[in-house]
């Protein structure tokens, strides 16, 4: 089938409106209607191949809410018109230790992304859900509740679901005490998560700048991390950290603020970190992780814990063709706190 | 009473005899004549002032092994004659979270440690184990089960509790895959009690030369980190690294060989590390940790087992008068794996 996308030809160009095909329906594809498309930063990194493995011309997109319009012969889960969604996984080998139980981001063979990457049938590159159409097979398509906002629904499934599985692998709940590190698209959904599995949760931020917005989210606590008098009285008073920023830091201000036994998880950075000290790490028992998305079967969980709780992002809309104007604010961090393509607007 | 050790009177000054005295029995002090106290590198730090938290004169010592002397009038679990055992910390408070469930290490209030620490009560300096006599409250006073060779049991008190703790932390048993960075005097502790766990257990060096020690000491495996081939291999293979490496060290080899969801866990380097990247830990939710030392039931636990397992380090018997020199070899890596000093050799 014919679609039509916004694309980057190379490294250096805008995106743009691209013709292409996808793929005839396997047995076990769903084949969608994309109506919203949430913008990410890892969108903008792969358009300018930052971490040098684009497959040009990419269409990026990868939280991605849509109305089914045909199944493959197979496909059980899903009939035409039922409201879908699907994240930063496409595909996995289903085979391996991580597949069987439900963590197909960490397929021992490497999971499909979005786009970008081979498909595991035909080696083409995948794309994204920069586009009117996508096909994917049903293991990676999700329920959207009823009672979601579609309109606001599309950040859940990379922002919201990169924030969930922390939280849940960390054992969060009621009287955890989350602090959140970075208030963009990704921390936002940290506060707003946490609160609805009922911990006390502080925002940090090296100013008060955004001490309203943090309280205004659900936050319960603001901790400005200049401010060393603070930061000595907040000592030991985490169990977990979610870290969001997404540039190379410095852990050593966060580390002493865990309790024993704490986690510091990397969500948001992909690379190198600056120089830390061993010495809050070995002195309490603390520990630094990383974390990955989550599975297919944790995403829906996701999704049904935000329509039980109404837990949705804050969205700003924008159409198709400002999409380059959005990466370009996204860059300054002018975003509250994630842009959504209305699909509506890409004419086809 | 008055009792003879070897001292530092400052940073550059050698160890030398000092005679000082030891505090008078309080109801709940044990005292013992101290007969073989093990060398840490720590010791040396200390002397040295490196972490720039000496207290001069300082008689180092944290491995102590030795007769129970005298008890005080409230003292119920020891009595004159039995074979004991004292550690890095000699008090803590006693009542906060971390000490009511044993893990005194971690003390609220901060451990008191074994030397160049204040007392709680008078506020002096304690002084470590390199002398002839030592009180000690008896909460902090192990027993040394019989079967062990007394001659070998002192470096269990740290080197042996110091690997022991993280390897129970991190639940290590039959079919685990541990791997041990470093061989040293904390490294084939590691690796014995690892294998003592019923673990397999991989040492890793930069070259070969170890492999053959690491084998004789009970290591299934050797991974020369400098071979990439071999460490390509390794990726993903372990659930746990004792990273033993007392230096500022690049942990970027080793966190790909952690499985998903894997630690690796510092017990050597007090201080910075080289940069690390998140690649490996946000690709596989991999995990860096710290641990110091263990509480003084898992000590306990810890010497009960080496005595149920027959495991003891390797020791080099030296005289007191020798420390010097054993420092300088210690600070070239040429010991295997521990000294051990002869109290008998100190004459008061």
């Amino acid at each position: 089938m014919q679609t039509i996308g916004y694309a980057a030809q190379g490294p250096d160009t805008a995106l743009a409106p691209h013709v292409f095909e996808r793929r005839e329906l396997r047995a076990h594809d769903v084949a969608l209607e994309v109506q919203y498309c949430g913008v990410c930063h890892s969108d903008l990194h792969t358009a300018r191949n930052d971490w040098g493995w684009t497959l040009y011309p990419v269409v990026p997109g990868h939280e991605i809410v849509g109305r089914v319009t045909a199944v493959g012969s197979a496909v059980k889960r899903y009939k035409v018109g039922d409201k879908v969604a699907v994240g930063c996984m496409v595909d996995s080998c289903q085979e391996c230790d991580q597949c069987e139980h439900g963590e197909e981001q960490y397929c021992r063979e490497g999971m499909t992304g979005t786009y970008s990457s081979p498909d595991r049938v035909t080696g083409e590159a995948t794309q994204g859900g920069y586009s009117k159409h996508l096909v994917v097979r049903e293991e990676f398509v999700l329920s959207v509740p009823d009672g979601l906002d579609l309109s606001r629904v599309a950040p859940l499934l990379c922002a919201g679901i990169t924030t969930y599985s922390p939280l849940r692998t960390w054992n969060v709940g009621p009287g955890s005490r989350v602090a959140v590190v970075g208030l963009g698209g990704l921390g936002h959904m940290a506060v707003k998560l946490a609160v609805g599995m009922g911990a006390q949760v502080t925002v940090l931020g090296r100013t008060d700048a955004k001490a309203a917005d943090a309280k205004a989210l659900g936050a319960h606590a603001f901790l400005v991390s200049s401010d060393e008098k603070a930061m000595a009285a907040a000592q030991s008073s985490f169990d977990l950290i979610i870290d969001t920023v997404p540039v190379k830091h410095d852990l050593n201000p966060y580390l002493p603020l865990l309790d024993i036994d704490g986690t510091l998880t990397l969500v948001g950075q992909i690379g190198p970190l600056d120089e830390p000290s061993t010495v809050p790490l070995v002195l309490g028992r603390r520990r630094v992780a990383g974390s990955l998305i989550g599975g297919i079967r944790e995403t829906q969980e996701m999704l049904d814990f935000c329509a039980e709780k109404n837990i949705l992002p804050e969205c700003e809309m924008i159409r198709m063709d400002e999409i380059n104007e959005a990466f370009e604010r996204m860059e300054r961090s002018d975003v509250r706190y994630r842009f959504v393509i209305d699909m509506a607007s890409l004419q086809g």
